[in-house]
């Protein structure tokens, strides 16, 4: 990390989701490594026997200390700002997709810790993935070839990372937005309301939820802000509930 | 290559020199192919069966159109400026080590055919490859894990290419947001439903208003949020309403 002059808070969290080949794993502890970075997080991967993935070369150390969670709400409880990757042939129509660099420019910018969320080799990321997102980015690919291997991809944006951070990034000073943890007691609240007044019902429950979610978090909401808003919606439960 | 505005003659060839696993190769094919490029060359692969990779999807053309040459010298025969890479760790008295974004810099600008020189996995370039290189570039990776993995070098590399290419950087197209009628009639719904669930009071009314109508805005709702946030409104209001 000395030799880069990157002004991320911490490290960046790269966290791969459902990834089926361990060799992936390892080639993304070894981006991970070559970029001077160290948090590597694995959502659910298909083989347990990840550790000893041989393409890990230099980044042992990155794969030996990835943590394993069970899901992406808890491998992105302290992030508050998730950006999801996208291969971009799959229609978002729900999220704005950035381009690489300007995602990561936001990244550097961005006062909290940051999430790099990277779904499976063959499916990318879910919706429900993508919920937990606050932006997409896309990495600049052909058309016609748009899919890249999962490594390959993991050493693009934190190149791309260490790029921009490089460049003199005149940090605008951004309100530190609220953890994962927080977003998600918010989102559960707001459903709990809109389920009490009968905005939700059985046959939607799931996309609207999904879509409360997304959007909760492309409002970034503030961390200051945050009070105010689960102060409104515990009042706004209380009197629904004493009806 | 039709989404690209790069401005290269022609493809630019990249050449790995005495690789020895087929699937670093197939994963270069899959990144020239990722990148809109379609000219891959090798010199003096270790195994002839590399055609078979099976990391080379969605690149399995630019494998099977990949051409091997018996030397650097007459796989660069073409090129009018030939780019080595370097992981940087190795001592390179006898010539310049320019960082990758300036090295591609260079290369768009140049009115000739490009290549870029990887050399094998355990070695890197020779001095003899060296010698055949007009310049050699470094991806700007981390002193304590230098070395990059061929395939994920090779993407960061063309990655770096195409972003150089595209000149003129548009601003990443952001979300429209909504308009002052539209902040103004959002802050007033939930403005009423803060009075009706008895969250403002005579005494804060004032503050709150003002409180609440900076945080609408600072949230810069998207345009195409408005409806979502509005039916929700809406729908708990009907609910207080009702009591």
């Amino acid at each position: 990390m000395p030799c880069h002059a990157h002004k991320i808070t911490g490290d960046p969290a790269v966290i791969l989701v459902s990834t089926r080949n361990p060799l992936n794993i390892g080639a993304a502890a070894r981006a991970v490594a070559n970029f001077g970075f160290a948090d590597l997080r694995l959502v659910d991967p298909y083989e347990a026997a990840f550790r000893e993935a041989v393409s890990a070369v230099g980044g042992a150390h990155v794969l030996r200390n990835a943590r394993v969670f069970g899901s992406v709400a808890e491998a992105v409880a302290d992030c508050s700002l998730v950006l999801g990757t996208t291969a971009g042939q799959h229609r978002v129509p729900q999220q704005d997709v950035e381009r690489l660099d300007a995602g990561m420019a936001g990244a550097l910018r961005h006062p909290g810790r940051v999430a790099l969320l990277f779904g499976s080799e063959k499916f990318g990321l879910s919706n429900d993935d993508m919920s937990f997102c606050h932006g997409l980015i896309r990495i600049p690919t052909s058309p016609e070839t748009p899919s890249m291997n999962l490594g390959q991809a993991v050493a693009v944006c934190l190149y791309e990372l260490v790029r921009t951070g490089r460049a003199d990034n005149p940090a605008a000073a951004a309100t530190p937005a609220v953890s994962g943890t927080d977003a998600e007691q918010i989102t559960r609240m707001l459903l709990e309301v809109l389920e009490k007044s009968g905005y939700l019902n059985r046959i939607t429950a799931v996309s609207t939820e999904q879509k409360i979610r997304r959007w909760i978090r492309r409002l970034r909401i503030g961390r200051r802000d945050a009070p105010l808003l689960l102060g409104i919606l515990r009042q706004i439960l209380w009197k629904l509930g004493r009806r």
